[in-house]
């Protein structure tokens, strides 16, 4: 090793040899190594990281580091387990905004079509043909409007469908009605015939889409949670479906992950169980973003925009 | 009933008060009456009638008919049935381009982002994430690129999945790689990881998609039949589905329909059912350009564009 190949710890709970592969190609100026691979003297020069889901003890071993890079957008565990003084990049990869707006395009239209009565009268043998209705009559809330939201939304759009969009604080979008804060939440909500959280998790939005905020939405509404999953509270969801106040539920994060066996989401006739994979992580696209991060930070001495720790992502 | 107010009579197997209420609504200067309801002095004096599904015994009672028109966008019955002389209309309804351009990009998301599987592995209560595969990595066949077909290829482009087009005879379209003929079919299939059929039925499409062309298909390819039941051979489909070469297919349109009860396609894994629900007429829209249609011609005499039918649509 020479002195002008830098060691980066790569400091995960799982190191897969995927990820592994994909960041040596972004970045073969450097040198990746797996935390449990590093002598102590890479630990103890190592001024920056890459992580995912990394184990706090971990890190604490290296220290001498000014920032991490984490491979993930969503970044609350870390904010939650990690010193305050340690400084977090997330992912922000285009593919995944673009992933997740499709995502949000596919179960929308999955609800919007009728997707799931087909399959039940399907399984009854059953020719049952709904009527249909117009894109145009059906409007759609989408709840955070950040780069994923946005992507979302245009998505939305290009199909006719009317968009409305709420944030914490005041946001503009060309095209999308915006709402933010408590009272916009309820007003947003009792006009969505489809809801889509997008929503981080935050002590604020923790539990937000709760008995509440749910009776704001319009009877037989649908519901879809790509964000994260306390956002939503599962109990008064799924008793507002089984009682035919709301319509369906597509759920692609839990507060616990795999979804325990015995949840009674899985057996749950109006809920679409998905395994976390709307917006899955593109490893080619994720590497070579971090290795662009990385790089400008060795070439110049910068950190990119940092995680604000105080809102939480 | 005065010499100025034309009768329409209204010619359909099943007359439904909600189309009467549309189409009376639409035309409101002449009397829409359903043929059981004609006085035999209407009937004599009938030029025009609007037709759904109709009996062929009945338009031959009205001896002064120039020409019909189809509320329906399919008219292969009407060739079949009725006399050559007859002049038909079909439908040519934006709205259900439209309609249909969603129906093909929800369902081909439905297959891109592997809805089948998810829906098999919560039934198994099955935590199952699949790599996800990019859009722009997934070619689609769009086989019959006419006005629903050029609008399906527009809301997939949109998305960013590769559009590959057949036709009978060569057409273009921008951004679109288009194939014709028998050897275009082979070539077409060969490519496409998502064959979506939007074809007439003719004396050259029955059948088309048969053993010989879902063998050109790649490995785990799925199949979406949007157009007519009998352009597919279901048996050489369901034995390569059963057999996995081919992955999943979804069925809106069958030689019969509904589809009786007993037919295996209910009941195959690897096929989603539908009951001809991918573009229905929007009433109103509908109503509107028939009644435009009648309109014009009362005024000019000019009847508009016919089906051909030596091609038969």
């Amino acid at each position: 090793m020479t002195a002008t190949v830098p060691v980066i710890p790569f400091v995960a709970r799982e190191v897969t040899p995927e990820w592994l592969a994909a960041l040596r190609t972004a970045l073969p100026e450097a040198r990746i190594v797996p935390f449990a691979e590093t002598t102590a003297a890479e630990r103890a020069a190592a001024r920056v990281a890459v992580v995912a889901n990394p184990e706090p003890a971990e890190l604490a071993e290296l220290p001498a580091l000014e920032w991490v890079q984490s491979l993930w957008a969503g970044v609350e565990r870390i904010v939650a387990e990690l010193p305050e003084s340690l400084k977090v990049v997330r992912l922000v990869d285009p593919q995944l905004a673009l992933s997740m707006a499709e995502a949000v395009l596919a179960w929308t239209l999955y609800l919007h079509r009728d997707m799931p009565h087909y399959a039940a009268a399907q399984a009854r043998v059953e020719w049952s043909p709904r009527p249909m209705r117009l894109a145009q009559e059906r409007p759609i809330a989408i709840l955070g409007l950040g780069h994923l939201g946005r992507a979302a939304a245009r998505a939305l759009l290009a199909q006719d469908f009317p968009v409305m969009g709420w944030t914490r604080t005041p946001t503009e979008m060309e095209g999308v009605e915006t709402f933010h804060g408590p009272e916009g939440l309820a007003e947003i909500l009792s006009r969505a015939e489809i809801a889509v959280s997008l929503l981080p998790l935050t002590p604020e939005t923790r539990g937000l889409l709760g008995a509440e905020a749910l009776d704001k939405l319009p009877k037989g509404a649908g519901l879809i949670n790509f964000g994260r999953g306390p956002v939503v509270d599962v109990a008064a969801l799924a008793e507002r479906l089984s009682d035919g106040r709301l319509g369906h539920a597509v759920l692609d994060v839990f507060a616990v992950e795999p979804l325990p066996a015995d949840d009674p989401l899985w057996r749950h006739p109006s809920v679409t169980v998905l395994p976390h994979i709307s917006a899955p992580t593109h490893k080619a696209s994720a590497a070579a973003i971090a290795a662009g991060n990385v790089r400008h930070y060795f070439e110049t001495g910068e950190i990119p925009a940092l995680v604000d720790r105080t809102r939480g992502y």
